[in-house]
């Protein structure tokens, strides 16, 4: 059995990877870690674990951690697992940070759009930026992965097959991409209060938010070329879910291609992934999605004005943070990489 | 591996079953069932299953499934049921019923409250009433199941300990109901639409619910003295969730109480069971069982105004129909009850 | 025209004064109070109102706005108030409190149940509860109106016609109401978060919501003899809205009574109330009272258990707060009642 | 008074409509217009207009109308008013249609689009496109009105600025706009039951939606050179509301621009639209618009990608639908603009 921890169990994020490694078969829970709640029966925080676990939540540090745990997972603000990761800790035990801090290879753009500085600048050439499908190879020998953002996941994955295959303007892109309300956390803020959210859809961080840099380091080293992107949220009234809409001017090479050619290259391109759905027909919605670890993606050309159109949909707290992490871990210490990820969830909710 | 058919797949309760059975570990699927989707991939009617299973819904009569299943799980409108089932089809397999037709014990009450014939009132006897809790004993040698409704499921637990102790007025009980939207059935009727549906509360059916008499029975059962209840489900702008509370005024022997003691009586009662949890501090709340098996009881007292009241919670699909369904086939086969029923779900939603 | 001044403008309550005063034919708002927003332009805290007005959120005491006003309309905690009114500023103006602390007769029942002292005890005598459909006429000679609660008045207007020509058990009454969030008011806490709320609906304050004694202040009052009721809140996850459902056992005089009967009772009870809309074949559903000062009433028998069941359902910011609070102006300054708040409000909402 | 009638007052554009017209101070309703409600109270049909009127729905001819009324809001499917509008109608009364058939004036494009025969050709030159900001001196002389589309309105009303004053390349627009679900009008279909449009957000018609003529038409016609867009319709959990997100590349000139410097331009080219809000430090939120005739609008720079990114939001029953006909009539009969339609909705909700 695997010896996991989690520090930050008690965020969206941190909870859902406590629910599903809790059910993992190969894995035990050995530490549920929160500063907030710190002493208090996971029960109590979240009660759904009533007859389910009598676990305590305990703040302990990711030292002590590393002494008692294979992996430690971290759910934790931008800026503060930098600083608490060395290499004593990645001799002992494998990290998989959910957070920001070791996705971006270039530190100055780190510091530059998170605004804060890096404590951990000499890991970062060991950390593994952990979208499973496109770097399956480094996970496999990685002790520290830098899991990846909801919105990046996304827009990554449906964007990989026509940026490696070079098949559209480099400087076109757009991602127009929508998220519930899950994706703020779980903090008591008025615009995110039940009165407040419904009825209401709006885009924030309009071509500032964070998520950009690291869309574009992955789509730069697919391509080649550094290339840069658009990129705006939009915050919509459900709980999960982010779709993202992503507009491609295509190049010359690009306009070659019918719709259908289009789709054979994305299904040919993701033809070994279980957890990547080419839809053929249908157009993907993130209730399809919802409480798995699938990116639905589909492809459509709009021939007047020449662009490729690509929507992609997944669960942000799923394939966008805790199932992606737990895939990471599968795939790290060696397992089919569906164990315990490979749920069908309630529907409707 | 225990093979099982699904009669009514493609209903929100059938397509719930059939979610849990596909990762049941002791159930092998045989047959997907639909007369509306006859043909069509499972995948093509509810797109979650994609990658999942490639299995086509088929239209299969209940005799063709007797030979080739061990259970059958049907989840027909009232009145279908009883028509179709008879004793070869007992001798050949096992049938849990989700609809009303076998719950009922009087069938001249089931034709007067739901205003048809029974066409099987020889069966009636061999029919089992699947609240498992209160019945696992007979259910453990039944052939035919009838799986309880779900508004009966959360009165009639949450009730049980006060009525069996003889410790309120037999004709006092009111229950007061509230239901997600998925309780209407996927149909597409104008008042279940979303624009329809959002921002709006009301009560339906006020004091002629077809759940009534089920609830009068079962707690008739444990009186030992026939009683009636004044029931009232109300509609509330959410997918799934029952919460019941339930109004009852204490009789001599239920004044001499205290609310810890009355607590410490639910404990009691309910101490073998997993999935009932007698809250101490907190009123149950829908979202907490949702996705779950659990029924959520806590009991206060009104000293002013001497009545005890009971609030329940279910997930009207998981505990109040499929789960239960589930359970009620484990318990028959001899398994472990929880086997394939004990998940953790998603949070939020 | 009327001057009017809001003190606590910035809730929703307060808010939803501030939009009907603003468009009443009659009236001129001369303060819009807060003591948060102090200084800001209310389009800044409620951007509805950019190019409505540019007026500017002020803390004046309630001493200086009786030298400007004509009416000033309290959006307060309780226990504010009642420490803020005087003789001399009741000789100036007019004030109609939103708040609970001039609503109870009972200072001894007022400071028991909301566990605070108050501060105005020689005021009470004055103050008027201000159900203006049963109060009218001491409405119209007021200087002080207790502006009744959300869950009062739809508890109280469902059951007055009842309880007035005496056909039910007096402490028979169990009244189990349903609410949106707004009722919780405008405050970041984590319960009444988005992702908290929806996909959930829960009972609360069970058997002890403050309302419960000014239910039955008004009841016993119609009765002629003191009564008790057992009233229970639930949260549901909407924006506005009240749905109350008033149970009570009819007595030998009820019995007599059948349904269409105790339907023209209500009908010629509530004559020549245009708030007041008796359903014949409806159950009230608060989508249709929503921003709308009418409650909607039904009554049905339920023979079976001999029971009278009454249905209201109100918007609680509207008919249970702001609006009834400018009916009673309406009333104080000899306008036709409807003046400003016979609107139709958009649906679906 | 203008006497006014709506042929199709039951869907929910029609009904908007209805609501505001009956509190126009200047309009009496003549006939409340419906095929499928013919003969029934309109209270019964949406009971939110018991003891508000009396009304019943009847199915008249427009022929019939032209003689009762001076002016005729048509909301019925496309391809319908075409056939039934003429020369002897319009010389009796002004028509305004808020269907597509007389917003586009290149009836092949038209045609094209549809997908229907269009039965009114030598009528399109008489038709004004009743975008009031844009074309009011025309919508004075006009009889015939084609009123502006929900989406339509939003996103040209956002670019008109930098269209006009040739800021960016002509055919790099992208619209990706969200709608609410009453945008799917008031028909019982699947996809729009509440329990399959909670928890989801999808794009549809990439590419293809039939408003994007009509953006181009407009815009085309601002720039005095023919353009092309990509439009995009995504659809949101939550009843009203478009939020329309604009992106554009901005050429030599519009370069020059900063973003303070465009969003002075935009306000000086509404400076004197009282419906038009220019926001400087927010992001238009849909919420914010709701239930009024508003259109906010916020201009963003994207220095990094070389775009602008343009917001705009407005309530697509309102200034998409019903308002903006109403606005159109106050216009077409010299009513001072705001008539009838200043309202301020109730929130939340």
């Amino acid at each position: 059995m695997i010896k996991a921890a989690i520090v930050g169990a008690t965020g969206y994020a941190g909870q859902e990877l406590l629910r599903l490694l809790l059910r993992h078969p190969e894995v035990e829970v050995v530490s549920i870690g929160s500063r907030t709640y710190d002493g208090q029966k996971m029960e109590d925080v979240y009660p759904l674990y009533k007859h389910v676990t009598k676990d305590i939540c305990k703040n302990r540090t990711i030292e002590e951690l590393s002494s008692i745990a294979d992996v430690i997972f971290l759910a934790l603000p931008h800026g503060v697992a930098s600083g608490k990761i060395n290499d004593q800790i990645l001799d002992k035990c494998k990290i998989i940070d959910l957070g920001a801090d070791f996705r971006l290879k270039d530190l100055d753009i780190y510091e530059k759009w998170y605004k804060t500085e890096h404590h951990g600048r000499s890991l970062i050439n060991k950390s593994v930026y952990g979208l499973c499908e496109l770097h399956r190879d480094e996970i496999k020998k990685a002790q520290l992965i830098g899991n990846p953002g909801c919105y990046t996941t996304c827009s990554i994955l449906s964007l990989a097959p026509l940026v490696k295959n070079h098949l559209i303007q480099k400087d076109s892109i757009i991602i127009d991409a929508k998220s519930g309300v899950t994706g703020a956390g779980r903090n008591a803020q008025l615009p995110y209060m039940f009165c407040e959210c419904t009825e209401s859809v709006k885009p924030y961080k309009v071509g500032c938010h964070r998520h950009t840099p690291e869309i574009e380091q992955e789509l730069s080293l697919l391509n080649g070329e550094s290339l840069k992107v658009l990129f705006t949220p939009n915050l919509v009234p459900m709980n999960r879910g982010i779709s993202a809409l992503c507009y491609a001017t295509l190049n010359d090479a690009g306009k070659k291609y019918s719709e259908n050619e289009l789709n054979a290259l994305y299904h040919d391109f993701y033809k070994d992934e279980y957890f990547i759905r080419i839809l053929d027909d249908r157009i993907p919605d993130t209730k399809w999605v919802k409480g798995s670890n699938f990116c639905d993606i589909a492809i459509k050309v709009d021939h007047r004005t020449n662009r490729a159109i690509v929507i992609g949909a997944i669960d942000n707290l799923f394939k966008g943070a805790a199932g992606q992490a737990i895939q990471n871990m599968n795939i790290m210490f060696g397992l089919p990489e569906k164990t315990g990820i490979d749920l069908i969830t309630d529907y409707p909710v």
